[in-house]
């Protein structure tokens, strides 16, 4: 059995559960090694305390299962047959009696659960999400190399698209231009929409990148990241083009200053809370407080968000292994926006960027 | 009231449910005129027999909402406030006990559906995707208007992209470019992930676009999509690269008979499963049968796959306003692979083809 089942057979165990039954593509690709979206069929791998887990998957899928690495039982379904009896008679040859079982509630929809309450009838149903979620929080070897793989491709997205700006284009043809160049380098799969913003529209964090034209003694946004191996990188960087001005460059200034006070505060034992308070702290004390309206960063990995939540309620106590983003941002109307973002990685004494275009002003000329 | 709201609460009157709750993004479009993707935050509609119907959306998205169109009660929340509670005050406001509550069950997850029932504990929750589903499969003006700018585009990109066929490009070197081509028009959204397959690649219902080299004598087969004002297109066409073979022509010629077929078959009051057996004799006849392994076509819309499914088994007699692809294809490993698609418009007494991309067979010197 691998690493990461034996771990959710130990909380399953210490919590009286028969079976877990995991059904989102990232849980099941985190467990099995396999990936695929079923769209409207069914995916699941279930997991017992001590017998055999097996995956239920769509037939024509079961050679990519196996290809993948997964050695263990197989349920693959036809559009003929009913795979919920297949899982009923699979749970029984294990011997097995329902009594507890952990599902993934914010992701199994209410037809699958009426389905499954209906052949488990006894049995009392728990959420399998937190604990999924602190499994993943804690990255290994394997998941830190694709992520740093991610990583230098989003560099080299920046930097590419860096060297595209120029007086009149607009904010879609740099970002197409970008995507192109990462699409020639075997990119399938962005993290999410890509960010090239500038003037006016970077001065809102949830602007969308349009025809705004690139003009001298603005800024340019670029937030974006690659998906490698499954695994997400996220970057943000903020160039000028031209000369900018006094207040320009002390927004630049404040929001670095915090970025990389919060990357020196990183490291195990301190909470997350105190990263993002740390810089929250020295954008506060500049006076742009108001300006910084979200958290300091989030987890990422198989899913783009995950745990740890970089954000000043959150007590959590970080450790080796995690892999977070902290990317403080300043959004003044009419002035200015500025967010500078690194992934990072945190080590047994503090913590790795990942990604690793220069964070000091770049001036494009 | 819209006539769509109207037709909803019709259907509620008739099976005596109180409310019915909507919470798909596709659904809440189609319902109020306002799209979001609210990640894992709450979107609903709730829609009255008599009373005024609510939306439900993040505070921040108030603006989008009315500005979508959306004229009546919107109830915005924060991270603070429960929006459940919200939900309960603004039907108790209206005096509605419910009793039948009719849900997405294939959209709603369950830590969602454990919510409601304990708000609502005395109430039976049934399905609203069927009917969602039905009236949605008949188009009206606007939609039919959106969906043909959609076509428009998909003709272009095909055109496009048969124009980038040269000797050793790669499918992705093409597939880049006409994506890239579609972004310079605007396009910021395709229907699904597009298709460019040569050789042995095309041969395969299911290939995946990737360094396969053009060569002479070869197909290569686009199949792709856009979004326009959120509505699909999905076209095919498959050109030749140079002189071919009698077999290849033989295929070739094969597929645009049941095609053309199965688009005159196409008209209010013929059965889909008809429409659909009007190809596969045509292939069958020619000895192709076994190469035809998916159903005919599948309606589109907000989604590229919604009613009407156009398969041998599906009973459903064709109206007015149904919009839906006719895509037969033949797939002969080592030899060819060939799809050639349309989406069409059934009209008071046929159809009408929207995707108009020439279908005889083009060959690219």
């Amino acid at each position: 059995m691998n690493q990461r089942i034996e771990k959710l057979q130990s909380w399953m165990k210490e919590n009286d559960i028969h079976v877990s039954f995991v059904t989102s593509s990232e849980n099941v690709f985190y467990l099995s090694g396999y990936y695929t979206d079923p769209h409207e069929r069914l995916l699941a791998l279930a997991v017992f305390q001590e017998e055999e887990p097996f995956l239920v998957c769509p037939e024509m899928e079961i050679y990519n299962a196996k290809n993948a690495g997964w050695q263990h039982e197989i349920i693959g379904f036809n559009d003929i047959v009913n795979p919920w009896d297949m899982i009923v008679n699979a749970i029984k040859k294990r011997g097995i009696t329902v009594g507890k079982a952990a599902i993934e509630k914010e992701h199994m929809n209410v037809e699958r659960y009426e389905q499954l309450t209906e052949l488990f009838p006894n049995a009392a149903f728990i959420s399998a999400e937190e604990k999924l979620r602190l499994l993943r929080m804690i990255k290994d070897a394997e998941e830190l190399k694709a992520i740093e793989e991610a990583c230098a491709l989003a560099d080299y997205a920046v930097q590419f698209g860096a060297s595209e700006i120029k007086e009149g284009k607009t904010e879609l043809d740099v970002l197409n231009a970008l995507e192109y160049a990462l699409k020639q380098k075997g990119v399938t799969e962005m993290s999410f929409s890509t960010m090239v913003l500038t003037g006016a529209n970077a001065a809102s964090p949830h602007g969308n990148p349009g025809m705004t034209r690139i003009k001298k003694g603005d800024f340019i946004l670029f937030d974006l990241g690659v998906i490698v191996d499954r695994y997400c990188s996220d970057i943000t960087r903020t160039v000028a083009y031209g000369d900018i001005n006094d207040k320009q460059k002390e927004i630049y200034d404040t929001v670095l200053k915090a970025q990389l006070a919060a990357l020196e505060a990183s490291k195990p034992g301190v909470t997350a809370a105190e990263v993002d308070l740390t810089a929250r702290r020295i954008i506060g004390d500049a006076g742009y407080g108001e300006y910084f309206p979200h958290r300091l960063g989030h987890g990422l990995g198989i899913s783009i968000h995950e745990y740890p939540s970089i954000k000043e309620t959150n007590q959590l106590v970080l450790q080796e292994g995690m892999v977070y983003t902290i990317e403080p941002g300043i959004y003044v109307p009419g002035v200015a926006g500025v967010r500078i973002e690194d992934d990072v990685y945190i080590t047994a004494d503090g913590a790795r960027a990942l990604t690793k275009f220069p964070k000091e002003l770049q001036i494009i000329k």
